[in-house]
C-alpha cells in the first residue's frame, strides 16, 4: 500500500484533546493488518536509505512505529522515555508545550559516539517533542541528522523547525489546512 | 539468535524501582539490532502459530514488542493504552498494583467480534496487567486464549495466575529465582 492509500486508513476525530482541534487518529492505521506493515515497510525503507544506525522514538506512539521500523531494518532501537521509566541514571531534557512542559530522558550508556541516529514519531505538529529527543541524542554523542513521521501537519510549522536545527525531516503523508 | 543468546542481552539493575527488586531490563535487547530483530522474529512466529488475528500490546514497553512482531506478521495491532490517551469513547478496567491502582482503556471498535487477538509484553512478574488487558479485551468481544512475553519471572505466579483465567502463556525466558 501507499502512502497515499495509508493516509485513507487514519481517523479523523473532532475536538480532541481540545474544542476546534482536529485530531489525526493513527490507532486506525495501526488496526489494519496491510497498512500497519506497509507503513513498517516504508518507514524501514527510508531510515535505512538515509545512513540510520539505529532508531529513536518517543514514548508512547513513537514506541509503535520505531521500533516496528527498527525490528524491519535491522536497527537497535532507543526508547525516549517519560520521566522515572528507566532503571539506569539518565540524562533529560525540560521542553515547553503549549500548556505547562514536560521532560525526556535517555540512557545515555545506548548511544555510541558518533553513532547515527535517526528520530521517528507518529505525527509532527509544532516540533517540541522532536527536538528536544534530538537534543537529548546530541548531548550523548549521536549524529541525528534525519526525523521521520507518519503524519506531518505542515501548518503547524514543526518541519520547519526541525530544519532549521539541521533536520532533515520525513514525513509519509501531510494533512494541510489542520 | 536464539532465546537463549537473547537472554544474555537482558541487562540486570539491582534496587529498582525499590530496594532488594532485581529489574530486568529489555532496553539493551531492544538497543542490539540483530538481537532485536530475532526477538520480534520469535514473537512473529508463535503469534502466527497460535491463529492469533491480532495483537493487542500495553503501554508502553508492549507497544515495542507487539507492535514490532504484528508488522512481522502482518496482523493489526491494538494499544492497551492508560486512561486518557484514545481520543475516541472507550471501555476501561481498574486493576490493583502492589501499591495503589491503575487502569487500561482501549477503543471497543477495535475490536470485532470473535476476533483472535493475543496479548504480548515485554515481562510478565504478577500477571495484574496481563490479566486486565485480557479482560477488557474479551468485553469488546475478542477471544483472547494466549499471552506472549519476552520475559517470565516465574517465582511471581504471574503465568499460573494467567492459565488458571484460560489463556496459554508463552515467554521466551525465564529469570527463575526472580
Amino acid at each position: 500500500m501507499s502512502p497515499d492509500d495509508l493516509k485513507t486508513l487514519v481517523r479523523t476525530v473532532p475536538d480532541f484533546p481540545a474544542p476546534g482541534i482536529l485530531f489525526r487518529d493513527v490507532t486506525t492505521l495501526i488496526g489494519h493488518g496491510a497498512g500497519f506493515a506497509a507503513c513498517i515497510g516504508h518507514l524501514a525503507e527510508r531510515t535505512a536509505a538515509a545512513g540510520a544506525e539505529a532508531l529513536a522514538g518517543m514514548e508512547a506512539r513513537g514506541f509503535i512505529f520505531g521500533a516496528g521500523a527498527a525490528a524491519r531494518a535491522g536497527l537497535g532501537f532507543l526508547p525516549v522515555r517519560k520521566p522515572g521509566k528507566l532503571p539506569v541514571p539518565t540524562i533529560g531534557v525540560d521542553y515547553a508545550l503549549e500548556y505547562g512542559q514536560d521532560r525526556l530522558e535517555i540512557d545515555p550508556t545506548a548511544v555510541l559516539a558518533g553513532q547515527r541516529i535517526a528520530i521517528v514519531d507518529d505525527l509532527i505538529a509544532t516540533g517540541g517533542t522532536a527536538l528536544a529527543a534530538a537534543d537529548l541524542l546530541r548531548q550523548a554523542g549521536a549524529v541525528v541528522t534525519h526525523a521521520f513521521f507518519v503524519i506531518d501537519l505542515p501548518d503547524l510549522g514543526g518541519a520547519d523547525r526541525l530544519r532549521a536545527a539541521g533536520l532533515t525531516v520525513d514525513a509519509l503523508m501531510q494533512f494541510p489546512g489542520h
